[in-house]
Parts: structure tokens; sequence; C-alpha cells
């Protein structure tokens, strides 16, 4: 069976992530081109070490190709379900980055044309294939921990993105929390039904000029009537903090930090570990690697992606619940129906 | 120096783990007299043990005593705030059980006798003198977090009190996060400004219909800018779960559980650690031994005592303040002024 | 019942724990007298506040005193033999400090007496008492790590004694793996065959230009044919380092060091967690009260002591061993009848 | 500058490893050609999948292959010496899996032989380049943990092998204790100048009866004047036990064993988490990446490779060192002239 041929479409850091896990992990596939209309030197650089043969500015190029089965979406946001539509109007399955847009409209839009087109749709949530919320995920659905009751999510970065780029983002709910939400959307496999959040500018006034907030705890009541929270901070001095904790009527699961290495010194100014791996691309290089190949694998099998248009959707959905919550002081209720 | 005389009122278990922790750990004090019109045999036992040579079934012969300098009222809550009155009236120095009373108005009008009366009072979170927690205030107070963003309070019972008891208890807020509302403030050093609470039944029905709930998130903005949040379940199977993080622009504090012993086993089906020390006694002994000691030193040296009647009176402020954010669904203003 | 009236011998630092720990944990004994030819003033404090009625230079007041059941030897080490046999000889039940003496045939002697005496006899090995040593004895003796195969002690002190103790302190192996060396028999249930040694001088000097070691490592083989070894420092800079390990057929159980409190720092410079508890008044706190409270409940019931003059002996016997393994670069064997 | 081609002499499960990961992880090297004259379906299947181009029962053929620069040889221990002799008087560069050979007197031979060709040998001793072991070298190389005084190697299989190939294993020394016995080596930079080595049969019968100890503990100094000891077991019911402390005069540095995730489980049974990676293949498969990394990169840039042929040698003439110390009960010098 011949590999299957896949475009990336931006050439940043991330697409990068994507083409190189492809090209190293997945046996099965191949990067046929690269489409960005800005190369950088670096893109050029990576490009050219891992032999793609096909680099364009126009990634119509791509979506043309008949060789090309599928499609990797790592454009900026504002492009994503445009070119998601595009791509899979011209018969390509898609990975997209994730959010899949910032309005849950242009989002539903996109989910229809998905399906009526009868491709495939994975959404970038990178982080359900990190091990560690892999195992968590796993004792909810085992039942090990019984009935769940409550989860916890810790999400904080090692420092805020740069200012110019915070004010674009769609806010700390829509940028950063988006995947939180997905990951108490897939730890308890129920819907986020209600949301209450409260936010606050801690590290930087800065951001709280841009209209946003650095520091924020959303509470949440699931549709299987148990509770969740999220804290996230924009900056831990320490570096990326991710860790959840699931609880049950049979016990409670949590998970560490990863660690570059298990080695502790006991020093005269105490015992000391290693800070956790440093930011997304140290912390979940073995998720991104396991994503890619699960989507792969699903175009393969042609089996149903596990994170499919409708996680895109409903993560976008509990954030501008969020955020109306933050604005108005109130509980808010997540619609998952037309509310526009 | 002659020890400090102190009285008893009430003879259940904490009046036994106060007298014997002045018998065994204060050499300055003594236990002279304790008061219970209902004296079962098991205390009986510990009276005889301990050679507490006044027993009355009226605390009045206590307060009417003129060697005892101090009460320790344990008796039930909604006698605590009367007691209290009376025993400053009597010219005693106070340590009352938390909490002072479940209504606002009641404690006010407790502390100013307090007031006019020039006695001291202290009320019993002894949650204040764990030397986890203590830690963490020292972390905050030290600044060696750097400023305060968020505080955590993870805390979770072995198993849910006899129903009849969640009757009469003035429901989780009141009874059991109360504690944690008193953490909030201790580590922060602020006032909990602002609450939004989400409650459910996940425990036991009958929970539920007692009017009470038996699981709950809290969050809370406090008076300096900062974020906190409580969460609470009335069973954890394995054990009592007491743990706390604060976190701010320099770093991260968090505590674990204490645990019987250190040793952990590894076998076939995994690294096994102990379980948490089972409930408030075997986990809090230490800081029972050490609120008491802390009063009776204040008493010996007129000093203020760490605890007061305002904290006392501002967590059930900040519970009552939940439960009206659970039942409306707003986030609700902690009032600290007169709002009855 | 009257309490059990207790005689100390010496006026030490152990000497105050122990009395204290009998005037504040165990109802059921008194101290009575002290008796030390050089009170300092720091014990004349001290006994004035445990209201110790009786103080006297000479210790054989105490053995005339027919009030006095049983004495506590805390003298130095080159007077606990001879006092012991005097002790018994006066009818009195003994807790001797270890070790008993440096001299086997000296012990044997003793041990001789105290059996003709009738009398009891119990050694200061007081890290069996100790909480997370207990639970490694369990799970060898209940068989949860199945057959032993292996045990490992790691014994290290936060910084060498003064070097004039040093001189006469009988060597590190006599001074300091003596409780090692009994640990590994408590552990294991087993008699240590044979042992072989390595010593070198890396912490001072001096301690070598005094003829002793500072470091070392000692293995053995033991009579149930698994194996042990020790590993010794006179001086690590994060504190009194004090583990074990017991690794068997059906899994390993290993224990930490205690601490000050769980809190665990996260910073820009790591994750950092408090140091263990500064010595063995500090860490074996627990277990100095633990150990004087079965020898008095050894008294009270008529039961034999959990520590008896055979582990004196016997730990003494390795310990010599011990040293000539070190002298002569061969494994040497641990003889238990009448070597000399 | 085109890939450096590399010929693989055996087809078992380390050539697997090694073959995969030049195809995946390292871009500038392509595996040209396999040699084994037994090929098992299950290496027809791999070599498929990597398009390795060249299969051969004969490794000659590899060796003259004028495109192949270096062979990297994974065929039965008795023929490393001779294969590498021959490798490199081919004129090829060689990695080979340890041991080089059981005789000293052979390795000394064969690493004559490599001199004299100029050819670089590099030896799999792939712990170094474990990320916990690396950590505890950059402690001592840096004198993070100041003078080294101890080093210990916690060393465990999940299960001992077939007792065919305890037979011809060369014993626990030579076959498991050596890659110990190098890390002792590695970690403090020094070599091993005396051993002395207890062993047992706790495992399994059938060991003892071919000759053979499952159960060990030796205790060595090295030339800088610290203790090293090392203790292992072919058999831990809780899987691949692989951990080590170095000790000096300003701390300590321990490593913990990796996990499969960091999740823990509190439940009714104790704080229960992840067993161990199972086996070295789990433990070390970024080790064994990196060391080939290393090895080919030497080759890139012509520099010295990391493990040269006389750590092969010296690992060994420990292990017989320690051989002999287990028969004669003496401490043994470890001779690095010429003792035969």
């Amino acid at each position: 069976m011949d590999p299957i041929q896949i475009g990336i479409i931006g050439a940043g850091r991330i697409a990068y992530v994507h083409s190189r896990n492809i090209a190293s992990a997945i046996p099965f596939a191949e990067v046929k081109g690269i489409a960005d209309p800005f190369l950088t030197d670096y893109a050029r650089g990576w490009i050219k070490e891992l032999n793609i043969p096909v680099v364009t500015e126009d990634y119509r190029d791509l979506l043309n190709d008949q060789d090309i089965r599928a499609v990797v979406i790592c454009s900026p946001t504002d492009t994503h379900a445009r070119i998601t539509r595009e791509a899979v109007q011209a018969g390509k399955d898609v990975f997209c980055e994730k959010p899949v847009d910032l309005d849950p409209q242009e989002i539903r839009r996109t989910l229809e044309t998905v399906k009526s087109s009868g491709r495939k749709l994975q959404v970038g949530f990178n982080r359900r294939f990190d091990h560690n919320f892999a195992a968590l995920r796993k004792a909810v659905e085992t039942r090990q921990i019984g009935d769940l009751h409550m989860i916890r999510i810790t999400s904080r970065d090692p420092s805020p993105p740069p200012i110019e780029y915070v004010k674009s983002s769609g806010g700390l709910f829509m940028d950063m929390t988006i995947h939180d939400f997905d990951m108490v959307r897939f730890l308890s496999g129920s819907e986020i039904a209600e949301v209450s959040a409260y936010g606050a500018v801690r590290v930087d006034p800065a951001i709280g000029e841009a209209g946003d907030i650095d520091t924020a705890v959303v509470s949440m009541k699931l549709s299987d009537g148990s509770l969740a929270y999220i804290e996230n901070s924009r900056k831990a001095v320490y570096g990326y903090d991710q860790r959840a904790e699931v609880f049950g009527s049979l016990g409670a699961m949590e998970t560490a930090n990863d660690v570059p290495h298990t080695a502790v010194f006991s020093g005269e100014t105490g015992i000391i570990q290693e800070k956790p791996l440093y930011f997304f691309l140290e912390r979940y290089e073995q998720a991104f690697v396991a994503e890619m190949k699960a989507f792969l694998e699903c175009l393969r099998s042609n089996t149903e992606v596990p994170v499919g248009g409708i996680d895109g959707l409903n993560s976008v959905l509990a954030a501008k619940a969020a955020l109306e919550s933050l604005k108005t002081g109130k509980s808010v209720q997540v619609s998952y129906g037309q509310e526009e």
C-alpha cells in the first residue's frame, strides 16, 4: 500500500511539528507539499531537511493535487474555517488546528459543509493524546473512580504571549481555556451545561488594557450532574503547569507535570526537583505524534476520527458562555442549539 | 507562677481533645473543671484519667468559680454565642469552637459583648495551626511566592455525617466549607469580596432530600484582587483530603496530605502509598495542641489572640453569600456591613 | 493502680527526653528521682519544670529507694554495664541506652547477671519504634514482600560529632552503624552471619587522623540466606538521612525521610521540598516516646521487653566483625559464641 | 552531504531497535544492509517495513560493501570481538553491543587491532545516555554535589532470563552487573580499584544449580577514594528497577524510575502509582536513540566516541574481580595491567 500523501497548509512552528512527526514516526504517510505565502528562512530549512518535494505559496495548489489525500491546516485562525470548507469540497480529508473559528455560526456552517462532503475532519485538541490525561480518561471510562463527581484542570503557561497576540487572540477563554474546556469534555464524557467565571489581571496590566484577563477560575456544571473547574494563569515562573484530577465515588486520580528527568537534588537549600517540561512543544511532543497517527490511521482504516468537528464547536460555545459570565456576574447556560 | 485554671464546657469528643492536650502538653495550664448535663460513661473515663477535680452538670458552676480564668466552649453550636457572652460577662476569657453561631447578627451581638467586657475570645479554627497550612501562609506573608494570584483549597471528608446531623448542620457551606473560607482568609491575609457557588448531590440522595448538597465548588474574588476556589466533597473513599495551593508572581506552594508513615510498597499491582491520616482528629492532632497553646500563651502574656471573633463572623458571612449564590445562580458580594 | 516510679541515671539530653516523655505521655508512670554528679543549669531547669521530687548526685540513692521500680540509664557508655548489673541486683528493672558496652565479654557478663536477677532489661534501640521502620518490619513479618531477599539501610548524620567525641566513640561502626546493624536484625528477624566492610575518610581528615572513618559501606549475609547492606556518612549537608528498603519475592517497601511539612515550592530555580527533620531528637521524637511506653507497659503487664540484652550484644558483635573486615580486607563471620 | 550508510550485523531484537532508530530519528544516516544467517519471519517483517535494501546471510557482504561506512554489531556475544576486528580491518567504523567479549585478553587484542586500524569503536553502554543517569553524571561533573563520597546503583530485572540463557551468560556479574560497573565508572569519572561481592540464590534454585547467583551486593573502592555499591536482583515483581544515587560533600542526587504516566490513583486500598516502564526496551528507548545518534555524529564530525573500547574492557575486568571476590571471600583489587 502506497503511503498517504499529505499537504501542510501554513509553515509556522506547528506545521513543522506535524511535518516532522509524519516524516519520522508515521511510516504509512508522507508530506508531499507545503503551502505558505510568506516562507521564512527557518521554514525553508526544515522543508529541505525533511525533503518535502512540493513548496508553494498558494494552498490551492495542494487542494488541486490529486495525489494528496489529506491536508493539515496550520494557517492563521481566521482562515481555518474557510480553508476547511474548500479542502473538503476539493475531496480532501482535513486535520485542522484549533480553534476552527471564534464564531460558532461560522463553525456550524463549516461542519455542515464537512458533513455533506463525506470527508473527515479532525480538530487539533492534542492534549487528549497525552499519556497523563489519557490515564485519567481511562479511569473515568472504566469506572475505576466510580461515578464522576468532580474534575479539576490546572493550566498555567510559563509566560504570556506578546501583547499584539493577546489583542487578536479572542481572549484568554477562547485562546487558552478552550483546550481546558475540551479536556473537561474529554475526561468526563459529558457536555458542559453551565459555567461561571471569575477573571483578574494579575500578571501584566497591559493585558488588562488590551481588554483581556490573565488569571481565571471557571466553574462548571456538567450534563451528567457532576461539577468541574478550570484555573488558568498566563504566567507560572516555574514553567508550564498542566495537571488535572478526576474525583468520584470510588476514589480520585490526579496527574503531575512531566519532567525532563527524575533526578532530585538534596542540598543545603532543600530537596530540589526539576521544573516541568518547558512549554507545549516539549510537554505534548508525544501527544502531537499520537494525534496525527490517530488521524492518519482513521484515514487508512476509514473509521471515525477521535476528535470531531463537534468538539471544536462545543469548546468554543463553552468559552463564549464563560466570557458572558465574566461580564454579567451570572451563571450562564451553554446553549448547544442555534443561539445566534 | 501558678498554672492557669481552665473550665471545659461540654464533654464530647472535642472537649476530650482539648482537655488531654492541656494536661499533657501545656505545663502552665490545668483543667480544673468540666461541665456537661449528660455525661457519657466514656466521658467519665477520660475525666477520671485526666484527674479533673470538678465535674458538674451546670456550666454556670464553672463561670462562678473564681479560680477558673478561662473557659473552652465545646457545647452544641446553638449555645456557643450565649455561653460566650455569659462567660465574658463573668470575667472569663473564652476559647469557642466554631462556628460562634449560624446567624451573623447573633455573632455581632456576641462580639460587642466580648468587646465591652475586655475579655479575650479565640475561635477554634484549628487548621491555621497545621504545619502544612502554616508553611503556605508563611510563603504568602514573606512574599516567597511574590504577589498572590490564586488560592486553591481541596477539602474532602472521608464520609458524610449521619443524616440527622446534616439536617441540623446549617448546610455544607456553614458546617464544612466554613473552615475553608477561613483558610482562604488566613492564607491570603485578605477578605472574601465576592463568591460564586455550584453544588451537587453526588454522594447520597438522602442529603439532597434533606435540602443540602454534598459536593461543591465555590469560587471567590478576594479584596486584594486575587482569585480563590474551594472544592468540597462529603466522601472521599481514600480518606480525609486536606490540601491547598497558593500561587503567585514568583511561584506556587502546594501541600500534600499527611500520612501515617512514608513507606511505599512496590508490588505486582502498582506502587502503593499509605492513605492520608483518617480524619480531623488524626490529621489536626498537632494543630489542636498548637491552637490551645497559642490561646493560653496569649492569656499568659496578655497579647492578642491569633484567631479573633471577626474571623468567626466573616467566614459565616462568606458561607451565607455562597448559599445565596447557589440559590440565585449569581455572583454574590459578601457584605461585611449590617446586611440584615 | 499507683503509677510506676522511675529513676533516671544521668541528666544529659537523652535523660531529659525520657523524663519529659514519661511526664507528658505515659500517665501510668512518674519520674521520682534523677541522679547526676555534675548537674548543669540546663538540667536543673527541666528537672524543676517537670517537678521531679528527688535529685541526687549518687545514683545509688535511686537504687536504694524502695519506691523506685525501674531505672533508665543515660550515663556515659562506659558505666552502662556496671550500673545495669548493680540495678538489677538492687531489684530494679532497667532501661539502658545503647550500647550496653563496647566489649562483648562485658555485655555477656551483664546479661548473665540480669538473667539470674530475674529483672527486665530493655536496650535503647529507639529506631525500632519509628513509624516508618515499623511499617517495613510489618511488611517483612506479614510476608507482604514475600521471602526476604535484600535489605538496604541508608544512614547519614547531618554533621560529624566533635573530634574529641570521635576519639572516644569506639569508632563509626560501634557508635553509628550499631543502630543500623540492629535495624538489619529487626527488619529481617534474622542474625547477621557475615560482614564485609569498606571505609573511607571523605568528610574530615581529622577523623582519619583520629584513627576512624567517616564514610562506610558494610555488606552482609544474613542467617536466612538473604543479603543486606548499610551505608553511612558522618555528614549529609541536607540533614539527617534515615531511610531503608526491604526487597523480596513479592515486592519492595521503601521509606522516605520525615519532613517538617509537606509543602512544596515551585519557583524559578526548581521544585523545592523541605529538608528532612534535623537530627535524631526531631526525627525519632515519636519513637523515643513509644520505646519508653513499650518498656513501661511490659513492666505493668509483666511481659517480655521488645528489645532485649541479646539485641545489645549482637549488634556489638556485628560492629566488631565489620571493624575486623575493614582491617583485613576479608569477609568476616560474626561469632555469636565465646570468641574472645 | 549524503547520508552515512550503515550495515547491521545480526537481526535480533536489538538490531531492530538500532535499525528503527536510525530510520526514524537520524536523518543523516541510513541502514543500507542487514546480515543474519538465520532470519526470522519477524525480522523479515521489520526489514521490509524499514525498506532496508540489502539483506544477506553473510556479514562479510556488508564489510565488502564500499558504500557502507560503519557497522553495528548485534550478533551473539562470542562473535563480537572477531567481527569487530574484521570490520575495522575492512575500514569500517564499529558500534558494538556489550560486552565486547568475556575474556579480557580477547578484548585487549581487539582494542589493539582497532587502534592500529585508525577506525572508531563505540561500545553499547546505552544507559550512559539515559536522561536520569545523565543528570547524575552532570551533578558530579559540575560539582553540584561537591566531592564525590558514595555511589549507589540499584538494578533489578523484572524477571530472570531462561535458564538456558543463564548457563551461557557468563554469570550475573558479566551479564547484568557489567552495565552497573560501567555506570559506576561513568558517574564517578573514576576507575573501580577494589571490589567485594556477596551473592545469593533467592529467586530460583535452578539458577543456583546452573552455577550462578540471582541476588548480589557488590561494594567498591574507587580510584578517587570514594565508595560505591551495586545491588542486583534477577526478579522484581513490580518491574524493571533502575535507580542510582550520587552523594558528596555538597549534597546528594537520586533518580527514580520512569513511569508510563504520572497519574496517581487514590482509592480505598491506598494511593497507587504506576509501575516502572517494563524492561530495558521501554525504559531505555530514548537512550538507545541517543547513543546511536552520538556515535553517528562522531562519524560525521570525526570526533572521539563517548564510550570507547576501554570502557568495554574495564567493566569486564571489574566483573571478573567481583566473581573472584565472591569465590574467595576477600576484597579483590581490579588489575588494569596484563593480569593473565
